[in-house]
């Protein structure tokens, strides 16, 4: 990763933002049918952006995209793309999705960004730098214990059924849980207003992106397993603006 | 209700608003007490803004608030006040809260006022007039059956035991659910983003702005029996985009 690739990645953003925009609150019917939804136009919009952008200046990179595949699976570096993390949220006219932009190298994130194109927030990590929030350094606060912690995760029926146990037990364990939120919430954490995000099921679009983010802001993310995050993850994670968390989540967890 | 009580309402909102927003993300300790916390700090410098202009401007209206209690209970207008609604979502830093600020006479909502003051986006309702969305007429949309119905909710777990089976009956019935939100769900049903908003367990000062909002853009809001809200309601609600919703959820509520 070099200087270049993060303004790259930033590029990329602001394309993606520009796509987005005209389509958040377009009216239409209930009866619209899903590809012609505001979001789903709206997702093709902003990745076509995005790869547009990366086939002229990262040609020989891979791309792992939500809505339009992956192209040279096999390259060093591979660009994963999720153009609106949120698709619900987006929907309902709340300002709280977002597109998720990584750079993998060797199959793991080290670079990620978070990017909230309607309330122009930007959640910036890479590997051994400070994560920056609109420019300016990121740092999750201090919490050890899960009877302190606020939990938040984006809706009770996204758990596999087998996690549901593992996460109702973990629930019942933390001072409050926020819902909703998507990858906000992960920004949230770096930003130092939520302790952990627990959730399940995800792609390696919808978390690639928010371990640079989170460990730059000194948090950690993991598996439920506590292994590291990369293209062969289970898509169960959990990411803790304090490092002490894990240990307690993964026992609470794994009932 | 007068033209003199919609200016006083939008001036309460700029008052609180101006309150809170020093408030907002602001550093906290997951140690620090409930009491000191910047959302107990906003609720009350917010609750105290609009009652010192509301002792001003109008001594012989009663108030009732979240915070400071009640005065003048028998008067008949009452000037009903939620500083923050939405306390966990301020607390981790999400700007979907809201300040709530209604005015019932002979104990039913004629006025409403739904204010985001960290995006600056403000519904506006009063009886017999159109809903105002920072000073733009919004409308809920078209949506007949509850299968096509886009439902929000604040959290699973905010409704007494008895009305939970009646939520997760209605639940399995609509399109799609989206958590969190809480006060900014009815501003998107007002604006046509969302279809269907339920819950149970609200106070007052939680639902009375919420009334004129949604019914001043083509809604409906009912408790779960179809009666019309006001102050002797059991904090059960329904708002709908669509009136015609309103009974297949009641339907659907009642198993």
């Amino acid at each position: 990763m070099t200087d270049a690739d993060i303004l790259l990645i930033e590029r990329l953003a602001d394309a993606a933002g520009a796509a987005i925009r005209p389509f958040f609150r377009a009216r239409f019917t209930v009866e619209t049918k899903p590809d012609d939804s505001p979001v789903t136009q709206a997702d093709r919009a902003a990745e076509a952006a995005i790869r547009a952008i990366l086939e002229i200046e990262r040609p020989d990179d891979g791309i792992i995209g939500e809505e339009y595949g992956t192209v040279r699976e096999d390259a060093a570096r591979q660009w994963v793309i999720d153009p609106i993390d949120g698709t619900r949220a987006f929907l309902a006219g709340r300002p709280l999705f977002g597109t998720l932009i990584a750079l993998l190298e060797e199959d793991r994130p080290i670079l990620g960004l978070i990017d909230q194109p309607i309330a122009r927030e930007r959640w910036l990590g890479a590997a051994g730098r400070p994560t920056l929030f609109n420019g300016a350094p990121a740092a999750t606060r201090t919490c050890t214990t899960l009877a302190r912690a606020h939990l938040g995760t984006t809706a009770p029926n996204l758990f596999p059924a087998a996690d549901q146990p593992g996460f109702d037990s973990l629930r019942g364990q933390v001072r409050d849980t926020i819902w909703g939120g998507d990858c906000y919430n992960y920004g949230l954490v770096a930003s130092g207003h939520l302790d952990l995000v627990v959730e399940a099921g995800l792609k390696l679009y919808d978390f690639a992106a928010l371990v640079p983010v989170v460990e730059g802001a000194g948090g950690r993310m993991t598996d439920w397993a506590g292994e590291p995050l990369g293209r062969a993850s289970d898509g169960r994670v959990i990411a803790a603006g304090d490092a002490a968390l894990i240990e307690a989540a993964i026992a609470a967890l794994t009932i």
